[in-house]
């Protein structure tokens, strides 16, 4: 699972995600594009050489950040033209450009620029969206003449089932290395996520990556996994972390609640991250309610190592043929919705 | 050189800060006082326990922030008034108070309970502050019963030669197992702040720790080490490693310029912390504007690395007996006001 980041795994070291096993982060292009700047990057080693990072790098196209980031985002079958959220600088950003600045980056793995909108648009416009996402997906693979780095399509739709498994079949057609599903957990219900997840990864092939983009919470690893998912990126570990939040097998963990204050327990006894190794419940509570940045990298730690854990263990109950069984004992273990009361 | 902490070195793990050959750090009484308490920190094992720290912790008397953080603190020959800066709750903290919290927090070298006043002070009313201050040194001192931690004495005495010749001699009759200059730092000019750091540091025995409290930068280090002290304790290298600033023996390496943008180097090219063997100055720069916490850690690591290595330098050229080159050789190459230009 990658751990997403724009020019640092938030809190973290790369010794620590080294040391947590990690071996992919996430780049956002989009912010990488506008600072330090894809050119910068590029001179000093790309993103490798820059963050001191020896293991994969997987960068989105920077589409989900020009669309959810502004809000006069103007679409044509060109490209995009949007504006700096820092400054306000104006700029058209076509498919091309996204594989351009995603090689100067030195990604491991591109994304093609896709036609992000809202879940809830209608079928015209999702349609719409489709076309021109395949239309940019088929220029992306164009453009895409260095192939030392992976380049793969996205799986748009909406919470259409025929958009989703036409435009499925046409990326396939265009023979990608590797296939993201996109355009969910934008707010969709979770039946609708997991039902557009089922829908898009039948139509992808078994022998190439099946990536959910922006995804998610463990019981929706655990459940999209059963769909057919292999990999996944997502905020939740690390932003969750520094909102005092720890993800357990029995639940969600909340540091400041106030019965902690003098619990010497570790936050979970069944975890041997180094929090958890050699810190109370008490301590932790106390760095998070002074504002300690010890806090926000000790809880870091320890979701980075509960959904590596995780995805460990799914990927080992798969090699034993044991998933099933895996699925339910971490569906009745894990109360998603409770704090952990232990 | 200790490094201070409420709880936490800032930004910092017990790990790193033992790689770093760190084997003391200060805890601030008042602030774990107030939150999360002395006594469940007692209960917790002690500040050894509850922060996981093996190594030293020198604790001050928490009266320098009760004066500080207090602007109504009320003074009677018994103790102190104040109001908690947090919520307002009112205590009455004596001499004897400032060692049993002390001992509640575990504290490997304890500090008596002076009586602060501003450096502006005249000479009656820090007279009456001297002799106020070793009346409570000798109450702390009788106080102390369980010698399994070390208790030192303050001197105080503004910037009164006679009045800190004379604190430190009564002091020194009371038989500290070290002893503290205090009362500076707060204010007065470099020359006021050696002057008095010379006249008590003199009357102190030499065969006991002389620690000067709350300095300072690493050319005040090296010139009250000239004056005969051993130890020093300040938020120097972390807050200003917070801040974007790095000390260098060449001077002060200011994080944000803008010429730092594109610059491949290590922030100091003869430093080996982690930041300078693994990262550029572009990248650093790159995190501190973009307000990553991986900044606040590089720059901590690369300062307190700077001040642990400077401390050592001046150690081994007392023991080879060429600390006058030594220190010469450091003003020479260090432009304190200076960023530096290479």
């Amino acid at each position: 699972m990658p751990v997403g980041t724009y020019g640092a795994v938030k809190a973290m070291s790369p010794d620590e995600l080294n040391a947590l096993g990690v071996t992919m982060i996430l780049a956002n292009t989009y912010h990488l594009f506008l600072r330090p700047g894809h050119e910068l990057i590029g001179e000093l080693g790309g993103l490798h050489g820059f963050m001191g990072w020896d293991h994969g790098i997987l960068t989105d196209s920077g589409g989900f950040q020009i669309f959810s980031l502004n809000e006069y985002a103007r679409i044509s079958d060109d490209g995009v033209d949007f504006a700096s959220h820092l400054d306000g600088e104006r700029f058209h950003f076509r498919p091309e450009d996204a594989v351009a600045v995603q090689q100067s980056l030195g990604s491991d793995v591109m994304m093609v620029l896709d036609h992000l909108i809202p879940s809830t648009s209608d079928r015209e416009a999702t349609r719409d969206a489709v076309r021109r996402t395949l239309d940019w997906a088929a220029r992306c693979h164009t453009a895409w003449t260095d192939r030392s780095a992976d380049l793969w399509g996205i799986v748009q739709g909406g919470l259409f089932t025929e958009l989703r498994e036409m435009c499925a079949k046409e990326l396939v057609q265009m023979d990608f290395p590797g296939y993201a599903i996109g355009g969910l957990a934008v707010g969709e219900s979770t039946e609708d996520l997991y039902r557009m997840t089922g829908v898009s990864a039948d139509v992808l092939p078994e022998d190439r990556p099946r990536y959910l983009m922006g995804v998610g919470l463990p019981e929706n690893l655990v459940e999209c996994v059963a769909r057919g998912v292999d990999l996944f990126d997502c905020v939740v570990p690390t932003r969750n972390a520094r909102n005092g939040l720890l993800f357990t097998r029995r639940g969600k963990f909340v540091i400041k609640q106030a019965r902690h204050r003098s619990d010497p327990r570790p936050p979970d006894p069944d975890c041997d991250c180094y929090l958890c190794r050699n810190f109370s419940r008490a301590y932790l509570r106390h760095l998070y309610m002074t504002g300690e940045i010890l806090a926000s990298r000790l809880a870091t730690i320890h979701n980075i190592h509960f959904f590596m854990t995780l995805m460990c263990d799914i990927r080992e109950a798969i090699e034993t043929d044991t998933f099933d069984g895996f699925r339910n004992e971490f569906h009745r273990a894990y109360s998603g919705d409770c704090p952990v009361n232990c």
